[in-house]
């Protein structure tokens, strides 16, 4: 193939190096090549049609206490290709079937003097690269312990990037939107507040990082299959343009202890040309092992209330007494304490929720505050800080239990940790155990604040391995997770689909924390949820906070419209509707897309996109003839122009519209909106007007059922 | 009271203060001063028989992130004296009923500025002072952590001290004798290899450390109950003579995570003229809560023997392959390894262990090796090590479970964690449950090994906290622990007596790693053994180990008499016959007293005691009238002389004597014993020569139950 030829000979003039390995895509749109230098260095670049977007980028890894490291003197000792290509169904998802089609080349690497054997796996789709780094069984190589991973991404020019500060602890930033030269002047800017953070260079940021080259390419970094690996961070050399893998450390300073025989984590380039070629790539997916849960019909998506946006506001809190300046647990006696009146997990309050709940049609109801503990849960280092049993006085789990699950509800229990991760280890069991006894099948839970065994961070490998675990043993008990401030997903529910959601991003809480960027949603999708879906919990119709909570004054950056068309463009099996039930009662209309979305799929269309302006998609609810299509606005008013040739040849659909008023704005008018029915078929087209920070949300149900009377064509 | 005014006038003068408490013994021999310094640091002083012991001495903490800390500024804000005087009776122990009885000393104190209270808790018994700091409940001080603790033992002159380098990952080290300012000097040499080891300064020494004044006073610094606390080192002052508490520091560098209400261990100074008296004392177990057993009946006392002193020679092996680099458990087929053929926990060998302990009346065999990942256990750092469950292929649970049974012999467990304490952790509650499962009612922990977590010690707060934990964990199974390499034990079995042993000093392993200093056993006692009881494992009778294990050069440096007394003078309830069966077969008239001798005890008399020169202790069994006796002789060759007349009057009995020949010596002749029976009454005296690293042992049976024929008298 002369394209490929021609691209070998660049490589071989740019290294001088004639053991140059090329790949292929499928659909030959990738042409990746490995080489290694004159000095034994592996490296790859990555072209897309026809034009870098990788240069030559080098790979290996500085070990502790080996002064040659695996940095080079390699040799090619083996270089196998071949094709995979096969089909499977997710358990939940997006879509039905997913196709995982690729090329592979996995070179084994011998080293000079020390015979220590490294093989580097590519795999090339039709939506970009994979590659991890493999050490089989070997005498030379069994126990190692990494300083630094050295794996360049080395980029072509001054792109565009939608970018979070690097950190250890947290992912829970504004994006910035800048020119990679300007990454280093806006970060300080950029680290906003959290109440667990570490950053480390002034060029570093997280994965997945989004970017648009001058010339149009969409190109996405991040990882797969994070397991038993620190989680990737990348630091950016600003005059080169090259991004290097940044590792998370440990209490000592060490990156990564490993054991031959093992594996890397899958480092990933998705690149094209269209923005949505970017949201609908499964690639990550793919690039995890597959479903290890045997019969898995336990497992099912769930839309979900609860009692948590009221302590969120600061209408009520999670903790049931101020008498104390702390608690034990097993010795501070909460039935001889005085309430501080403020408590939310009451179980009047509780049944409220479930009966709102239960009326609407709701799935389950989240609790949160149940548990004693919260008097002194934060800020204080505290190793014994939830027993995750131990009710309040004021919350009667088996009177609640009853209760749900007379009126067809289940409550979702909450683990909050406080980041002290051994304390949760040590209760695990017991508290599964306790859920299963009482019916709770999901959890939430949550690792706010530093970690604790201490000098470990929220992303070093020691507590990545412990999320595992969590996860792994919920699955044991049948218990659906949704980790919050865990690390962020890359892909795992693949492997493991009891893991419903993670937070692991900037979601809904900062909107009553001082506000969210208002394009914070079109942003994402393109980074956050390729990893998995994120428990975003949209769906907030009050946007004034001070409503709730005179103290708070927040305001929530989004129209209403905005926030039904989350359901559908933020894809999560687990979705809330997080504001309170009153405020639902006030817009019954609205209140009704919440009701009717669906929360599993069988097809997505992505329909427009751009990361920080727009994002219009449309799914296919999962067994059902119903669409629901999502648009979310940026800053910009916009008119979005959408086709509906995705439906079915010949069905008309009844298509209702909950868009932006004219008026809106997300700023001075969030709560303007307009709702239309009209019928519309696969040759319909759309124009429909966004507010800033606004966007719409269409149900899309088959004609004849009904409510079509008066509907005129679109 | 005269005596008391003079001391607390001259206090006065030292510090030019008038806020002066005393305190006195039951006694009286001992006189606590306690007052605040005119910048309102606090400070004791302890008299003993109206001399000081322990100089002026600061007391105080250096917070984290408090300038004003917890050092100076104080005020007396309440004071009160008590008395208490309780007897109680152990689990086990070394007597009947031990004596509570002592005066007490609560100073309150409120910090200006600040207006933060802290409690000084000081306690006079007649042997000695126990005091520590609390923290009560305010919304002053919830949470805090400490830097330093700033607890001062001012000696009184250049002490002859008995020691071992100040560490926080070993106490397994020969002790020194030297001046106190000579330890600087001769740290270097004392710091001998370890497979864990982090020192921390020249002049850092441990507790329970043993001195000796020039006038003959014996002082014994230490601590009681180390609950959920790190643990105290002592550094000293070499120009001043000052000891200054030295915390074992966390990954980050910390001391100390504290939540009043809470206080510190006790800090103890145990004095007398006479090192009889320091054996004896019983106020590290005092000192801490009462049994939190609930009938503990199920806690019994252990002899045993075990698969282990092969494999601790080199003579066998606690792997099963030498196959692989590597192993991974879930992953390695242990079926399907080569076996090396020098595996010790075989089916047969086991058998061959629970025949020799049936036949001679032990209660158990120790079996280690018997479970996956002795393959690569140690120096790799690695998490997932042991699964506490799964047995080599050689090793059948349920057939040797049976064939105990059917003999009367118990299986000890064997859970070596490799310092891998959260893989522990996580699997406690399964190992624990096997173990009930399986028949098995003790478990010998270990923890070989830098700790995982990376940046803990053996001896930081979060690492003394997990031993606590398993103790308590194990103690809802009914399980006894025996735990070897955790923290040194600080009288925590009274309050947890399924906490039968613990090795955390350097054991008869030792003996066969290079060799003991011959003197090592006349030390112990003053002590490790202050703080509960060590399993030590005597009873070698081979002591050229060459003829075990012809690559192994040690030589123990013991007479197999001295092995003999051991199980006397190295008081616990848990005592091992560690030689292999072949070596007791050779010699079956001496090793007839470890056969017979008991290991539980209503009296304990010590009769002789010099540190690192000799100890010579009686005790009578538990229930029954025997009495058992035992004599360790340092490097001089001594005749030991003491008198029966702690036996009942009027009752003669027969006395078999264990004793070194004439020409034994620890080095050159350490099998040359003789063993003679003569009759005793309470008025008999003996005089019995001593061997260089020799001694004698004693039973004495009432008379008139046979064998007494041909018996001379003394």
């Amino acid at each position: 193939m002369k394209k490929g030829l021609q691209l070998a000979c660049i490589f071989v003039l740019c290294f001088g190096n004639i053991m140059a390995q090329q790949l292929t895509s499928p659909d030959k749109k990738f042409v990746l090549v490995f080489a290694l230098q004159g000095d034994g260095t592996p490296v790859y670049q990555l072209d897309y049609n026809g034009k870098q977007v990788v240069k030559p980028s080098k790979l290996g890894f500085v070990l502790k206490g080996d002064k040659q490291s695996l940095l080079n003197q390699f040799t090619v000792v083996d270089q196998k290709q071949s094709t995979f290509d096969e089909s499977w169904n997710p358990v939940w998802g997006e879509v039905k079937t997913i196709r995982n089609h690729y090329n592979e080349l996995a070179v084994t690497l011998s080293q000079k003097e020390s015979n220590r054997k490294m093989l580097i796996r590519f795999r090339l789709f039709n939506d970009g690269l994979g590659f991890r780094y493999e050490f089989p069984q070997q005498k030379e190589l069994a126990y190692f312990v990494i300083k630094e991973e050295r794996t360049q991404f080395a980029m072509t020019g001054n792109h565009t990037a939608y970018w979070i500060p690097g950190d250890y602890d947290t992912q829970e930033y504004d994006f910035t939107t800048s020119k990679l030269s300007e990454i280093r002047e806006l970060m300080k800017k950029s680290i906003t507040d959290n109440l667990a953070q570490t950053s480390f260079s002034p060029t570093g940021v997280q994965t997945s990082l989004m970017m648009k080259s001058s010339d149009g390419i969409y190109i996405n970094l991040h990882e797969a299959a994070l397991i038993n690996y620190s989680c990737m961070h990348l630091n950016l050399d600003d005059k080169n343009m090259v991004f290097e893998s940044w590792l998370t450390p440990d209490a000592k300073g060490d990156k990564g202890y490993m054991q031959a025989p093992c594996t890397t984590p899958w480092r990933t380039v998705i690149v094209s040309s269209d923005a949505r070629d970017i949201l609908a790539s499964k690639m990550i997916y793919n690039l995890n092992e597959p479903n290890k849960i045997k019969d898995p019909g336990w497992i099912k998506p769930v839309k979900y209330v609860g009692v948590w946006w009221e302590m969120i506001t600061g209408k009520s809190s999670w903790s049931y007494t101020n008498e104390y300046p702390s608690v034990q647990l097993g010795v501070t006696d909460f039935t001889k304490a005085k309430p501080s009146g403020t408590h939310g997990a009451t179980n009047a309050n509780v049944k409220k929720y479930i009966d709102f709940a239960a009326k609407h049609g709701f799935d389950a109801v989240l609790v949160e505050g149940w548990n004693i503990g919260w008097e002194d849960w934060f800020g204080n280092s505290k190793d014994y800080v939830f027993d995750f049993v131990t009710p309040y006085p004021d919350f009667n789990v088996q009177e609640l239990r009853d209760y749900a699950k007379a009126k067809g509800v289940r409550i979702i229990m909450h683990h909050e940790t406080s980041g002290s991760v051994r304390n949760y280890e040590r209760h695990l069991d017991t508290a599964y155990r306790f859920m299963k006894q009482n019916g709770y099948n999901a959890v939430k839970s949550g690792y706010v604040g530093p970690i604790l065994p201490r000098g470990e961070t929220h992303y070093s490998q020691w507590i990545v391995n412990h999320y595992q675990y969590a996860i792994e043993k919920a699955a044991d008990y049948q218990i659906m997770v949704n980790a919050h401030e865990a690390v962020r997903p890359t892909g795992i529910a693949r492997t493991y689909p009891n893991l419903i959601g993670n937070e692991s991003a900037r979601g809904t809480e900062y909107q009553a924390f001082g506000g969210s960027k208002a394009n914070h949603v079109t942003l994402l999708p393109f980074t956050r949820l390729l990893g998995g879906p994120m428990d975003y919990t949209p769906g907030i119709f009050e946007m004034d906070l001070s409503k709730l909570n005179p103290a708070n004054k927040s305001h929530v950056n989004s129209t209403l419209a905005n926030q039904l068309a989350l359901y559908v463009t933020m894809y999560s099996p687990l979705q809330m509707a997080a504001d309170l039930p009153e405020n639902y009662d006030r817009f019954p209309d609205a209140f009704q897309f919440i009701k009717d979305v669906a929360i599993d799929w069988d097809d997505s269309k992505y329909l427009e996109a751009e990361p920080g302006e727009y994002i219009t998609v449309a799914r296919k609810a999962k067994g059902k003839d119903e669409w629901y299509l999502g648009s979310v606005n940026g800053y910009s008013k916009r008119t979005s122009k959408i086709s509906f040739d995705f439906l079915d040849k010949g069905t008309t659909y009844i298509a209702t519209i909950y868009a932006d008023a004219k008026d809106a704005d997300f700023k001075s008018n969030p709560q303007a909106y307009v709702i239309r029915k009209v019928l519309v078929k696969n040759t319909s087209k759309l124009q429909q007007l966004c507010a800033p920070g606004g966007g719409y949300a269409i149900s899309l149900m088959v004609a004849g059922k009904g409510a079509t009377k008066g509907s005129k064509s679109l």
